[in-house]
């Protein structure tokens, strides 16, 4: 019988304060600090699906809404939308809050990142199914499978071997 | 009429991967690379209940229990225990978790960091009072305020300005 | 007169030799580490085209194609694409080189980075057009346009302000 | 005949110049990169005097007195207040000197390490004793022994096991 | 027949922008900083020419001609310009670019770099000779070799074992 | 009257453990590393003896005389060797010390280091002279004198305005 996980066993946060030392020349938060702490956010959610060795394969439609301040809290969240026989699309956002003030939660980032989890030899190998519970994981789940047959189109390869519906 | 916060208004999580440059000689995380997480963790927490610039005054009973391993996710919890007029003495708890294998959760360091909110001019200045709902958040404030009392007896400040009971 | 700047005017060149504190919890180079010195490479083309400051506005299609090691000599470059009025599409590669052995250089990483150049008070502001030169950057340039339109229509942009044919 | 070690004979001073990288969202010096050379000099201390491996186990009394500055010259000590069976107490302080004016040295920090010393299957093993040589020796070495024996109440240990009188 | 290698053949330039994480207490960026870079440099060109672990042996007239401010473009190249038995010397030199405003670089620091090779036991062995292709090489390579010899000199070594004429 | 200081009023010390973000990619502590320690150590020392702003002008004979690994103490000394009317040269020595073993320490590089004291605008400023009071410091004072002439023959700086007989 197939394994398969659901969505919310595996959401993943990560959350830090920004320094000093991850600033940009500008002063703000590096964009690439954070999108090494989104890698790394994605990479835990990959790995509780997988179970395995997981390797970042592909970041789409990475967007930057506004700058992050020193000082402030980031607030890294990952969960998966789509699962392909090896491959696990992921989609994280970042949010910030300024812990001065007001508590309040503003969106910075938001990126779709893809894992392929790797047996003992480095190949990659089978995952986990996606249990899909809610409407709103179910229509996440066929847009992911949009994009990964898109980006299979594009490279050339062939789309049936990790193109699974849900 | 007197502000008060709960302490799950204020409770605070960060989190993170850990990485072979936060290692120490012996090639585990250096137990610094951890203080500095619960520091920023605690003062997120304080910063939160005080809104204000907030400062570490001290720390207490800070336990390793075990070591830390690169590639583990390090979860650092603090919660507000015991306020005095302008201290705030904060629950450190950090937890590790194993994302290649099991899922489980082992306590890793435990600690009580005292920060001191100051106001503009870089003064201590009155924080809310803490808002008591449950018995364990009951004992732990009067463990905090007899550990305060104590602080105080040993450095020969005088303890009525700062203990308050809740 | 409108201003025109050629492709390789402003093409830029970071390269690196990686060092242990850049590696991931498996040893290799940390994906993020990678893509903070792409981000410092095409912002660097950015400012030589625009002359203004430049922030990180998407990434799309960052492809892995295989891990970095430390010790590796990695060599980033970025070449400007497609233009739009305040925006610039960035390709950015990463080869690498394993400077003990033989020196051929192998495709680690790609990615399309957009920046958009920012007046002095914040607001996106008017950049020079493209001087395409070859056949390979008018392809480019065509498909650098298709994306940006694309990805207007996905956010509900109005695809006109920014989507100028070469 | 057994092994006995003076406190001057592992006495150990570690001193930098502070960084920007080593700044906190304030400006100021992170009191966890202060913490992490705390825990680097007390763990020499403990090396010196176990010729073993040796860690972090415990720290108390940690107190911050004043905050320090980027550029500033920060000298930490530590030297062993107390030692059981296989556990080691050393009492850290930190002074700054602000280098360029005035010379003199202020204290900023202060602390109480405890190490444990390890074999070779990481279990704890036997230190050497402390070679009493001052009175202030003897007061320091008793308060240490009170503060063991007290947090062995405080935790359930019996306290037999470790708690040497000089 | 003798190995030898053009200076052209192993020219290597590293390039990096600056960040606030590398600056001194001054807000410059930090001399150390730029050595590091110089070192990694040098020891890519000497590694290309030697196909060998090399470690540094020597820096000399490390010349700073002006500082170097938080979000430059720093150029580092390095070719060789002597080659002994074993060792090869280096010459580097760091340009930087304002990518801002006007695109000229302007020198900041130069110095000589000198690396020996080692075999696999970690013991200095033979590096190919430098083919001379320009009146400049063969002037660099004299100079090379007379402060390669004073070098011995000085230091009571035999000069004959390393300093090989073009 | 003029001002004069001892070397030994202004000797200074940085030590640290070396950590694994320090090593290089053959897992040795990286030589920049270690020249950004010689670099700061030597900078205390000139503003000790300035207190003015000091930035380093030149290193000459920076000799590695074996590699230092992770978890070594490091301990760097400087200390003033020749004073011009406003640079210093300043030798500075680097031992290292196993600490886990016999605690005998070993030189592990030297170096001369000049830095030049500047005024309010940015000038190089006068600098007390320096008390010599042992054969051993006038005779490094006498070789220093040689060492900066030589460089202002090199450089094409007339000798007079810097070099100053004991």
């Amino acid at each position: 019988m197939e394994k398969r996980k659901t969505v919310s066993e595996t959401r993943t946060i990560l959350s830090d304060i920004m320094l000093p030392s991850q600033a940009n020349p500008a002063g703000n938060v590096h964009g690439g600090e954070i999108m090494k702490m989104m890698d790394n956010c994605a990479g835990v959610a990959a790995r509780r699906h997988a179970h395995k060795n997981c390797v970042t394969a592909r970041v789409d439609e990475l967007m930057f809404y506004h700058p992050i301040f020193v000082g402030q809290l980031v607030i890294c969240e990952a969960c998966l939308v789509y699962v392909g026989r090896s491959s696990m699309e992921i989609k994280v956002t970042v949010r910030v809050e300024d812990t001065y003030g007001e508590e309040r939660q503003a969106l910075a980032l938001s990126a779709y990142f893809t894992f392929v989890a790797l047996d003992e030899n480095g190949k990659p190998c089978e995952v986990p199914r996606l249990e899909i519970q809610t409407d709103e994981e179910a229509r996440a789940y066929d847009e992911g499978r949009e994009r990964s047959l898109r980006h299979k189109r594009r490279s050339g390869e062939p789309p049936q071997a990790d193109a699974i519906p849900r």
